[in-house]
């Protein structure tokens, strides 16, 4: 039997098209710093970005190809975001918090013609431009000194002297295949070249979906969502596709991201969601705590991008009656992973274990725990594994190997497609995801796994411990075991057999450390993380003093 | 540039695993009349519906072979929802309520071999068996009397003995492309043979995700959902397939549709949320005023199926705080075509126009209005013209043409494949769509199309009308004219000038009917709606007594 149903692709396009005429009154409103926001209806950010497509095409930006942007939330790159997919260009967000090597590296590796840069990154930009061959035309948005551009090789437009011209009511939209690329975004990993991530028109209109789902993010034309995670990151997690298709108003808070003008936008645009990292979260705390506002319009504000403190999630609960919900997700997976809503009927206290999770997958997100052996772990809240994720809006590939094909590593996707998202942990009998370590830094010993950052804690806990990292080393006997490296509080004395001894009320006998070592600090990275990898090699090298219990 | 997303399709498998593992403890709730409800957890439906495919295979049924249910709302039929479009069959959901000879066309049309029946629907089978020759197989489901099915050809089962042998932990579930199909539903059209559409996967997925939306029902985990629209309507409108997904809960009213049993089950069980047409919702209405009942769990109750009569919706809301929504859909649609909310920012009198209205469309589903002469119009909340639609949950055919094959009648499809709704009416600026006719009850004069329940509900305001009908008439001059066909209420007195002269201040001069005749009253069809075919007959065979104004 042939089902009967008609064959419509899900694309940008529609998008754009039922945002702009159905919602055509919602709005996007752009953050200033001083004066009076810039406000465009739906209908506007249409017609704009039909001109945007027709002055793209006059640039001779072909199907398929990518278009870069150096871009803060705003008007500008809504109207980037839908007119680039949906002309059957490539969207290329580009990090402006890259290190300038890695950004040259990114562009030259997709070949961007064209580049969208606001004003206020042209110094970012231009001393790069000598490197970027593949440049040929700089489209300018917003206010900025272009002097900086004198004597550049690319040609120079300004955004809206380019579409000024251009007709506003009709392009000539391609038919799209839904499995045609829409937006191209590469990981900034900390290890090895960055991996281009492409998502596709139906990629990112599942998501879009899902995003809208009241049991995700739950987006409606009554609402005014802040996506504070910048559209350069995982397409702002997918907000600004959700929003155009539930009719949302948007508040874009360009590069005013500090915690004064956030909470200030808050209190006067009020908007009932927002989304961002964490560490934006800390900012915001620490302002209000000092200079209290009306945060009262906002019913939710996600969290996500690395795990949210527990701490954080109360001090804003309890001081100031703001919701966070934590969310998971990754550059190759659109990022929506998962949610952490409690179960239904359970009291403030009762949901709190679940709350501080990585929450429940959505339907279209496929999970399985990939043990140290190779085997598929249960879900028993116990066993520790690392998380693989199937679904229409994950990475199977990244863009452009050797001979421009996507390309598989394997330590990055499974023999039958999966992505290895890098991260362990366990999920419950009722699917609540629990991730405890980087895969890299857990410690495999005799074909189980240790977690290192469950060692860590519990050292962090003991009254006269001020830091404390635990990192695999080699081991003949058990391939890896833990060594653990502590930083005293002052007027603290060593007592190893002590630390080991209090670690043994905690976790199990097998995972307790024989190698200890004492230092001043543990080494960080530059955003703050503890470096482990240069503790490994301190390690390796001889130059920690060890001490091993019997 | 290719995209480097997973190409993973959209199944109604992955909605059964989805909500059997990760919601495992939500439920579905059977109402039984008296005594408990019977309960299942979703992990035990995902059990049992395992249990059901390896029965049903045991029994032959073959990739895309239709498998027919004759059921109410319950466990059984939900099992029977998800099992069968998993293992690759095609679930065919039997209306019930349609005259036996419409079901045995159908049943044959199908050419259904097996048959799952509620036990108290046997009654109703039994008599239809020796005409149903495909049958081969009939699995009666819970409590009935089995007497009836003596000496009949097909095999009898019984539901819970054919699945107890079974095992219930792994089926051997296909690969499935999205595009096949998953279930069949034949339209029950007042005109012609039944019509049957088949679902897709992806359909039935996609649609469950806009359910799922919270711009349309919106459901959750922490929510309890009550389908009072039956399951043989368009998939109880999707429900069972978005609470599977979203981790919704199901209360299931079996055959207890009735007001008192309906009041009873929703105090008792507390959903969140319920669907059905205008006519349950008044009947609950008057069982209500009669005897209160604590309906404060309901957020909100959806009605569609026909148009809500204002009436009814502000009556549940001043009298019973119940916020009843307009959605609008058909077989052919899936069914969710829009869903009436509100723009935001409106308080309660602002709100109610779009309130009355059938609301917006979903991002998936593009509307058109055409107009009298097969021109596009615009959507100025004025020009009227019959609503075509397209979509990826949207019917672009029918099953089983003369050959075999999916057909396509040009009065339900248009040349570029939309779908013609047969609704006739006009959209707002803002998308908000107004049916006001159904296509062949309009008047086409002279190029225009004049709305003849607008005229009704016109005249119907006069305080000496009883009823009025309007019906086209063929005329020489613009093709067709408005009859007016009027019941007074009792002792008025005809005047047909002061009739015409009353519309006169409420429409369009040209719209004014020039033909007038009276009626005792006017004639309607087996389910109480104006039977217009009947009155244009009788015009057309002089039986009226027809007076023309000059």
């Amino acid at each position: 039997m042939q089902s009967t149903m008609q064959d419509v692709p899900l694309t940008v396009t529609r998008i754009l098209a039922h945002g702009a005429r159905i919602h055509g009154s919602a709005r996007v409103t752009t953050w200033t710093g001083e004066g009076e926001p810039e406000r465009r209806t739906f209908a506007e950010i249409g017609t704009r970005a039909t001109r945007l497509a027709h002055a793209l095409r006059a640039l001779g930006v072909a199907e398929g190809e990518p278009v870069g942007t150096l871009m803060w939330n705003n008007g500008d790159h809504v109207e980037a975001y839908l007119a680039i997919p949906s002309m059957g260009a490539v969207l290329h967000t580009l990090n402006l918090r890259l290190p300038p090597e890695q950004l040259v590296w990114i562009v030259r590796h997709a070949a961007d013609r064209v580049v969208i840069v606001n004003g206020s990154l042209l110094p970012l930009l231009a001393p790069l431009l000598p490197h970027l061959d593949s440049v040929e035309h700089v489209i300018v948005s917003g206010p900025g000194d272009r002097s900086v551009l004198e004597g550049v090789k690319p040609r120079v437009h300004l955004y809206e002297e380019l579409i000024a011209g251009q007709p506003g009511d009709h392009y000539p939209w391609p038919e799209i295949d839904e499995r045609q690329a829409a937006a191209l975004c590469y990981t900034s990993g900390t290890t090895g070249e960055p991996k281009g991530v492409v998502y596709s028109h139906r990629s990112v209109y599942l998501h879009a979906m899902e995003v809208n789902a009241a049991a995700s993010f739950g987006l409606t034309p009554a609402e005014t969502c802040l996506p504070v995670v910048p559209m350069f990151h995982v397409n702002a997690w997918g907000l600004p596709h959700a929003a155009f298709m539930a009719g949302t108003s948007l508040l874009m808070p360009d590069r005013f991201l500090q915690p004064a003008p956030l909470a200030e936008m808050i209190e006067k645009e009020r908007p009932t969601v927002s989304a961002g990292v964490p560490t934006i979260w800390q900012g915001l705390l620490g302002e209000l705590d000092a200079r209290p506002r009306d945060m009262s319009s906002l019913r939710t504000v996600i969290s996500g991008g690395s795990a949210c403190p527990p701490a954080l999630m109360k001090a804003f609960e309890e001081r100031h009656g703001l919701t966070l919900v934590q969310a998971w997700g990754m550059t190759e997976t659109s990022p929506l992973g998962s949610v952490a809503f409690p179960p239904a009927g359970l009291d403030a206290e009762e949901a709190w274990p679940y709350r501080v999770t990585q929450g429940r997958m959505p339907a279209s997100v496929e999970a399985r725990l990939i043990g140290p052996g190779g085997q598929e772990l249960p879900w028993d809240g116990e066993s520790a594994g690392e998380l693989e994720v199937r679904g229409p809006w994950i990475a199977g590939a990244y863009h452009g190997g050797a001979d421009g094909e996507p390309y598989r590593p394997e330590d990055k996707f499974s023999p039958d497609g999966w992505l290895r998202t890098g991260d362990v942990g366990t999920i419950t009998p009722d699917g609540f995801l629990n991730l405890t370590d980087r895969a890299k830094d857990v410690i495999k010993s005799g074909g189980e796994w240790i977690s290192s950052v469950e060692l860590e804690n519990h050292l962090m806990a003991h009254p006269e411990i001020a830091e404390a990292a635990v990192v695999a080393v080699p081991d003949e006997k058990w391939g890896e075991r833990p060594l653990a490296a502590v930083v005293l509080r002052d007027g603290a004395a060593v007592d190893y057999e002590g630390l080991r001894a209090f670690l043994g009320e905690r976790v199990a006998r097998w995972q307790l450390p024989e190698r200890w070592a004492l230092l001043q600090s543990v080494p960080k990275t530059s955003v703050g993380k503890f470096d482990k990898k240069v503790l490994r090699k301190q390690y390796a090298d001889g130059e920690l003093i060890v001490t091993t219990l019997g």
